[in-house]
């Protein structure tokens, strides 16, 4: 996971996070934009322990090419809701349910009741895999090989499902599929 | 606010709602929209009184050109997750504070804590404006115009806050911006 | 647990739920209903994964004979209302506490408050036992076999009761029952 | 609303509630089964001030008739909870935001979280129509006529969402529907 | 912990839960009404799968000498609030955090948010102990031998805690106890 | 309400709240022990403003004759739990939900969860009155002439539910009183 | 409450808030800071809308003498945090229930769960006077003048009981204070 | 950790908590204090097992040379507030998850929801490092070696997240700090 990316074009989607902890919450975010090609980058950044390099990362990212941004964070979580305040781009906001959190309580609400004017998408709890998702579908607003891409998706969803009905038939009783 | 749009071009954002009675909330998607001249269509789809409407919305939506669909509910609020089901574009969900709603909890977590593959864009309870300002963001990802229009209305957020900044100036000791 | 089922006479009670992971809380609704000898099917029908297969099940689910459907999921869990929605038999909804749920709000939530029109019968976190036991009253309403064999189970529980009270009896003083 | 009702054939459904304060949240269901014509009877049975008359009303139901009982109550509402446990006709619990309830939860959790062996089919806060509604569906898992009825009804629910799609296509730019 | 019961005097306090798997919670009410040597039994009276007992319990308790009644139940708790409209003696009640419970606040909401008219002198989650005591107190407004050895507990709480200090003091600069 | 009580036998009740603004939720208590002719005392005792005060009152209540103290307090209520920590009398604890309230439950928790070795007697949000009745009910504990009037005043509860039931069966059908 | 102020010696404390509507909430702090005659500045600084400006008041706050800022928001509430970010001085937050807040949950948690290194000094909801008065206990640290003038304000609190104290006693028995 | 202590300047910080048990979660308090070189003692004292200890603590502080007191809670957690309204100093409340605790909300709210007059500073839940942090920028206030020695600290916070940046870097894409 990692050097052969330096050779990517350029980063469409930026996904930050408020300390190395939440990488593993954060990870299938990226997993998933892989899935897709949908390059992208992906770094700490602290509301809280680095301001000026929230401010910075958020006033360049559109200039860098950067089309939506992920922003995870837990407990009393700013970084999505500042990051929004400082850029034009959409940005996505995973909360996360952190050591510190009251069962994900203050990481949800935090995210998710930006004051009018200053949107964040948010997702559920912990749900770095539907912020993937959602980045993508954004692009597939103004680029049609993504939004091919996520129906083809959309279908594989179905067929994951299927395997399970199937499995579950050996066992029990299924007069619908039958 | 109505017949002129009859004449407008395809429209790019559909809202959607369960029922007239949330229209007071939802409006205010349509009046951001309106002044981003975003096109749009608004309309009543009920997950649970209509639900084959709801499929046919949802299915159709893309080849109709819709390309965000922003979606109201209140109580057990499943329209908006339902809307994501069933086509790849990407939904806003918008979570009602109604009259059946324990504090608008139901709302928010029947709209935010969608499972991993299918996610919903979720806004603060009642934040139609939000929506609105979402739909215009993501437009934006694939069209310049927006994203200029939205670096615009940005700016103006901070005219707004000045002239409150003044008012308490009379009235209030300042000593930062004197 | 198993083939035996294929020959049982045609299913009255339908138990579904989103995924093979949720089979661990629902098995306890087959096993109730088998201890009422009340023919039941099992499968998966994911609401947000294949909203097709959830239309079909429930358009197809009272002419296949079915008088009851349970159906159980977590988080934003939609399955149960959107089943309601799609028939007229009544729904038993199980909120299950998944790993992807706020300590099962969400879950509770989202299947409990339906809006007017659109009831769905709804049990405890976790209690699929319960939901396999409302199943069966609710047949015993219609057919008095089972009604007669529920009076039974409820007797049964004081049986369960008496155990308890007398193995307690040997470590602690019991005036009551003296 | 009154003496005609003398005159019915047994009553199959029993609305019981805590109060007569409680009358205001509970007639809706009476409503839906009269709309139904479904006989029904109504009363106050009051679990903390009237036990012996929760006792005797439980144990006599199914005696006199009474398929299904819908019972409402608000606060640390024991009376759906004890009724299910004294008698084996299924049980409609409806959660009441009583003065005395915190915004409801107590209501919703004291009828929801019924222990294994005594279930209770929970509806929405308040929502008692839902609780007529689910009484009919029961009813017509045993008797046909009242199935077809409730058939009719969700039909009907449709007819009321076309007349307010219609009533928004005069104001609103509505595509979908053109 | 045991036989030896059976030649005490007269239980004044009776200790009841709905399960023996309630014990481990509730058995710390035993241990302190030993520990003051008031004289208790202990049994298990379930609301839901025993209501006659309940009610037999609850209507005779005064007439063998009981003075004070402990009720211990989870989930929906209904045992302490039926006991205390079955009885004029004070009742108890203590919430059980059981497997089935949603962190505990059903069982504390079904047990506190009692309707005016009757009582339950709730303590806090698995309280058990401070049940016990509480029943001693109450036992102490009308017999000074108890009441006099409440006065001994409670300074044996100081005891306790100056135990701890000492033992800090150790490790920690203590400015205030020098 | 008056002048007339400086005449009374000792108060063997005293009731306490932190400001005279509470006065309105706690009047009830006194009323119920009026009616019981319990003697009692009412005033203003504030745990944040008068802590002195607060140490004398709980110190000296015994030795006045006060038998059990109820205490009103609202927000981060801790006049019940301070008072108990100073006496070994019964403490009765109301929680209010007073202006400065997050809907109450940060009353009924501040007073409910008190650590163990130190009971606070808690009643539902606002419930004075149970309060009242529950310092009986303590009290008859000791002395049959209140256990008298406790067990007449819940047979009154009974009557005033049948008159509710006469009233409402004149305009709905109600076969179980017939 | 005005112009008189810009005479005034340096604002040794900030008041900020998110909008002029939060005045009505924020203005009791500095009601008290005139109470104390601590020279104080007041003015309205946005997190969302003027994120720059957040960074410069907090920046330059200590250079012009400010040692304690008092931020009031509501909803996701970033001010305090941010704040706190971006300068070495003390910060308290004052969650504010403005009317887009869930009950004040979102406002009190993501003031009070900041992450460890970046603290804020919470108060109640909507307690802006105790914010008032935590700044001048703060300065009271360094300055004796402020420290002895907050405690005649405690000796005030404990005046201001007594008027209730005696206002009761005319119409309630009163014996502690006889 | 220990016997050094003894040899320090008079404590300009104290330390308390109501039980031992409570250590693991204080002593990151301490730990800070430590590193800032401000002088502190840390004992136990429990409001509710010994509440004559907390009068004299909190009376005596001052006068001891204490400027600041930060105290530890779980619970119906009454310490922090009573201290509070015994002495004029700033108290910092931490409200801490104890094993009675549900989810930690009742020792939230009970330290912050203190009423008009009495404030506590209150830190998130378990964040005693911040109660740390808090005490060192009040006591900043007065003295400027305090002051510099936090700034210090606040740059210390970029350095460790630039290392967690750097970390990631091997394996992640970041266009942003190439």
């Amino acid at each position: 996971m990692a050097a052969e990316y330096n050779l990517q074009p350029t980063a469409l989607v930026g996904i930050i996070m408020g300390s190395d902890s939440d990488l593993k919450f954060m990870q299938d975010a990226a997993q998933i934009l892989k899935h897709f090609e949908v390059p992208y980058e992906l770094t700490v950044v602290s509301a809280h322990r680095t301001p000026e390099r929230m401010f910075q990362y958020a006033k360049t990212a559109a200039d860098r090419g950067i089309k939506v941004i992920i922003a995870g964070a837990g407990g009393a979580a700013h970084l999505p809701g500042m990051i929004a305040s400082l850029t034009h781009l959409p940005v996505i906001g995973v909360p996360i349910k952190s050591s510190n959190s009251i069962d994900g309580w203050d990481s949800v609400l935090s995210i998710l009741q930006m004051p009018n004017g200053v949107p964040v998408a948010t997702v559920a709890l912990n749900a770095s895999k539907n912020a993937g998702l959602l980045a993508t579908q954004i692009l597939g607003t103004g680029d049609d090989d993504f939004a091919d891409k996520y129906k083809a998706f959309k279908e594989s969803l179905k067929d994951s499902v299927q395997e399970k009905i199937n499995k579950l038939s050996f066992d029990w009783n299924n007069e619908f599929d039958r």
